[in-house]
């Protein structure tokens, strides 16, 4: 028995790597693509601009793109996996929620909202129960649930395995992240060859807010955010997936890089379809983990972390994760199988 | 009236650079050119591979290529920029300065020594006057000057600005380099296209005191390093030119980003003949500099800053500079004209 | 006393590259710039976001870009240059020539009517007289002369050389183009980091017919095509500026690889200020021209080869040229200042 | 029951394919792995730079490294793949071959040797019998056997396909080729990041010969190489995997690109573990195939087309392959696996 499941903004990066990943997902199964009003009516192989190195599923190939609105979505489809741009979420989400769909997110639109759950499975799974107070107070048959951005995903689990250790207070975080985060069409090939970027709109805020929600504790009723200050610097590089982060870390209490490399190593996955058998992979090897190297650890989903070691005021290390698999489509889709697991299906 | 020099480790990435800045220099005129035996009694053209997008100046072109020995280099030759590797220098660079040639180095041995100048010509002048303890000490006839670093190049600068307005405490930095960095054949393609490696070895050693002895107080005798606490991070990318680096600075006073800007603003040039008219060029546009649109600024001698923003601990900036010029050859040369200016040639 | 002139299309890379270029140049004094609606009314600085390494013009920086018709254009304006795109040449540049204007444009339309001249200045220059055809034809005070597309350039003059010298009879031409060449926007760099796309859309129709028209004779009335087979293979690469070509020219009598070397090295430059000493640079070294370190020889103006050697049918040789400045915008100065010396202006 | 195999040259790029492909080989089991001098008793793990984005198999991973003579190899190994230099080569494979070993190897040397089989099984299986005249020559026990070089491999299926139906005349290549063709040191990023090198030793002159060996007819006593000219041109360029040409392919008779894309289409693959189910995979779409998106259909073994058209003179068309899997490694495994299955081993 598998749930019905939809993809609403399918045709763009993020969309076509959730493609991808629930061709072969044992629980789930794609029955409705939708896309912009350009793209409504076409084959999703038409529609589509297809750029992964592995084929399109011949069972989405030709299926037809409906336009991204709740109507156009079959009543059977209980779960929906939304890709869209912030800007349209923000109106086309609720609406679906409200239509009684449950909705596993990768927009950036309402991320910090007080009862809207922001989830990485392995990391904070309690804070799924936020749904209650959210169809309390909005009447939804449905949920909307959010996964955070790519570059937070990447540093949050290593920083929970300090935190449980030894109690985070200060973070300083410099990205070098993929192009393909800014989706196809993002960066221009003349923007960014032989160069690096020192920007990404509104990226720096995402993770220094998203973070500290992740890392928060929920009692029931509110999240309440971790206090650790964040101060997070990103930079756009020349490379295709896998976004690589330099992490500085203060603690309230002492630990030692082996202990922190332990704690790390550690720290327990989930059994979940999507969860890798190593929730963080600790590299001995000082020039680990790299992108092109390391990002399809794990099937993608698993973290890597390297180079830890002591500072004037306390640690730093390197970790990484694959941005649009562990970072965007992956997580949404593990979202969607703890949905799943507790009963919100 | 031009000064003769000569060039030891003539035929390397920082060699052809030299060759190529010294060339139109006003002050210099080269005289000799040393590689290793291997290239030693081969034109200049034939044993250096010459991979910069001008030509080689002709005067060098056909010059022979001597070994590197005091004894090959012409008496009258008063100064010599080295560009040796830093196991080799190790050996050589004391030979040159006991035989009476002054020596302006770009090899990372003996910079920390505490008889040897370790110099950028508009931030630390002074510094130079520790030839006379060296000269005491060793009994030199010539002398043993240091650059630093390139990417300690990059970031000392702007924060001596932030030093003067304000006491810096702390210092956090990622840096994104250039693959030229390491020299024609030290990183190869197969390890940085579409991947960054968070790695260099002994890079971020060298930041972590080299930053600390630069903005140091010369009183004479001794260097006093400043007590700042730096922690650095080093990353290589594929960028061909110019290292780029994400800065967290707290400090003793407050000290907002606007004011931040104008002490680098406002920070002065020298009068040298490599020194460029604007010794930090500060961008308003947040996703500036980049490395291939800034790194020429100022003939590839001015550093540029941007992104300078409060974080909870202090401010955050970014900052850039071409690393074979203003971090290497550009460097030594300046250092060389220092060295003209303050009667030690 | 300089020409004044006007740029249509100012703001895209080969308009960047056109002011970059105007603004040094002793004959032509820039008084006007026009873009799209959007960019009417703004400031050219605030309008173009200009991506060259060296800094915008002062004298055109804070001129206000006018919308792109005739009567926004002052009338002392004698010559405009146009980089538009076709779709919009094709409507704009007839109702500029109508109005009295001189176009020298880059844009690919009408490049292969009958009464448009197509040239490159030191190729074939006496095309130019077409414009007295095209006058009677059309009734305009103005002219329209084109230059051809930016690969077309690249190969033409060695051809050229080869033609004169041995009569061409076939040619096979395969591209390795660089991303600026499609514009700002044109490539995105999910496509082509680690990669290359054997495709560019009517690329290789342009290099088969406009390479024809330029080596064909102009008898004062009509230029008749030269009768060569031109098969054009035509790949984008990761590369940001220089084409490279690797070409296989057959000959109709014999001619050595050294007598086409011979041919090229000689091939007249003109004295025009834009042309280059060296028409084209011959590269004994087998691994040369490449695009990082060739493009800008002569400024980006000269054409260089290399590789010239026998195969069983023919030559086989290889060349380069820089594709927003000897293939685009330098092209375009080129004319003008032929339109200039040749009495149009 | 597997075949014990051992790998001579363990250690580099296409060593360590080697290693990955045998891995899940039903046919074969490495039981050693052998290097230079320097990586003689460590384990494999210590003495590759593992630079392969999936792990080291385990059973390889410690295994000793040998030095690579035949003493060093136990007996039970029946077949040896050979990745070493080709001078190293040249000297050592016939040393194992006079030991009893059969050799199937990727290295340059003896390649065009009238009495060594040079085989792509898909296409000339028959040659592999040219083992007879071998042994008879050279008094073996083992034997010599040759897959071509990478870039050859890339365009010999479709030019086969072509020859089968309309007798190949002539054929022009130019070649992208990634750098992990020239082994992990072979390029390095100065050289090719923003650029392209018109220039590979010895990389013509291969494609120009072993073309024509393989598309030549074996009589039983020696092989009779195709009459066909062959010039190619060959290009480095910045990509990782893949090399992508560009061919003119001039024939007898008529062929239509239609009839050329189902000659291609249907050209049979074999039953061997490593043939793919697809030889050549044709496009339609225009702008495929590319190197990143193409290069491994079917595991790597695939050769794709695409853009077939006529030319004045014969047509053209695009092909690619992964080039340390089909062109290498794969190519090297694929032999071993028709020795066996035609009683060699």
């Amino acid at each position: 028995m598998t749930v019905s499941v939809g993809i609403i903004g399918a045709t763009g990066a993020v969309g076509q790597r959730l493609i991808q990943l629930l061709a072969p997902n044992p629980e789930f199964e794609v029955e409705a693509v939708t896309a912009s009003e350009d793209s409504a009516g076409k084959s999703y192989r038409e529609a589509a601009k297809w750029r992964i190195d592995t084929p399109i599923p011949d069972e989405v190939a030709e299926m037809e793109v409906a336009p991204t609105d709740p109507e156009s979505v079959p009543d059977d489809v209980q779960l929906v996996f939304s890709s869209l741009p912030s800007s349209v979420g923000e109106a086309v989400e609720p609406a679906f929620c409200e239509a009684g769909y449950v909705v596993s997110s990768n927009s950036s639109n309402a991320r910090r909202d007080d009862d809207v759950p922001l989830t990485i499975p392995e990391i904070n799974p309690d804070h799924l129960d936020l749904i209650e107070v959210q169809r309390d107070e909005r009447g939804w048959d449905g949920a909307l649930v959010k996964n955070p951005n790519c570059s937070t995903i990447t540093m949050v689990p290593p920083l929970a395995a300090i935190d449980e250790e030894a109690s985070l207070e200060r973070v300083e975080v410099a990205t070098l992240q993929a192009v393909s985060g800014a989706g196809y069409s993002g960066v221009s090939s003349m923007e960014i060859i032989d160069n690096a970027i020192p920007h990404i709109g509104k990226e720096e805020a995402k993770m220094e807010t998203e973070s500290r929600k992740l890392l928060g504790t929920f009692d029931g009723a509110a999240v309440h955010w971790h206090d650790v200050d964040v101060a997070a610097s990103c930079n756009r590089i020349p490379t295709i997936d896998g976004h690589l982060e330099n992490v500085w870390a203060d603690t309230v209490e002492d630990v030692s890089p082996s202990a922190a490399a332990d704690a790390m190593d550690a720290y327990p996955s989930l059994d979940l379809p999507s969860s890798p058998d190593q929730l963080i992979e600790v590299f001995e090897e000082p020039d680990r983990p790299q992108p092109r190297l390391d990002r399809t650890l794990g099937d993608g989903m698993t973290v890597s972390a390297g180079g830890i070691q002591e500072t004037p005021s306390g640690l730093q290390f390197n970790c990484l994760a694959h941005n649009t698999l562990r970072g965007a489509a992956g997580a949404s889709v593990l979202n969607g199988e703890l949905l799943l697991e507790n009963g919100y299906l």
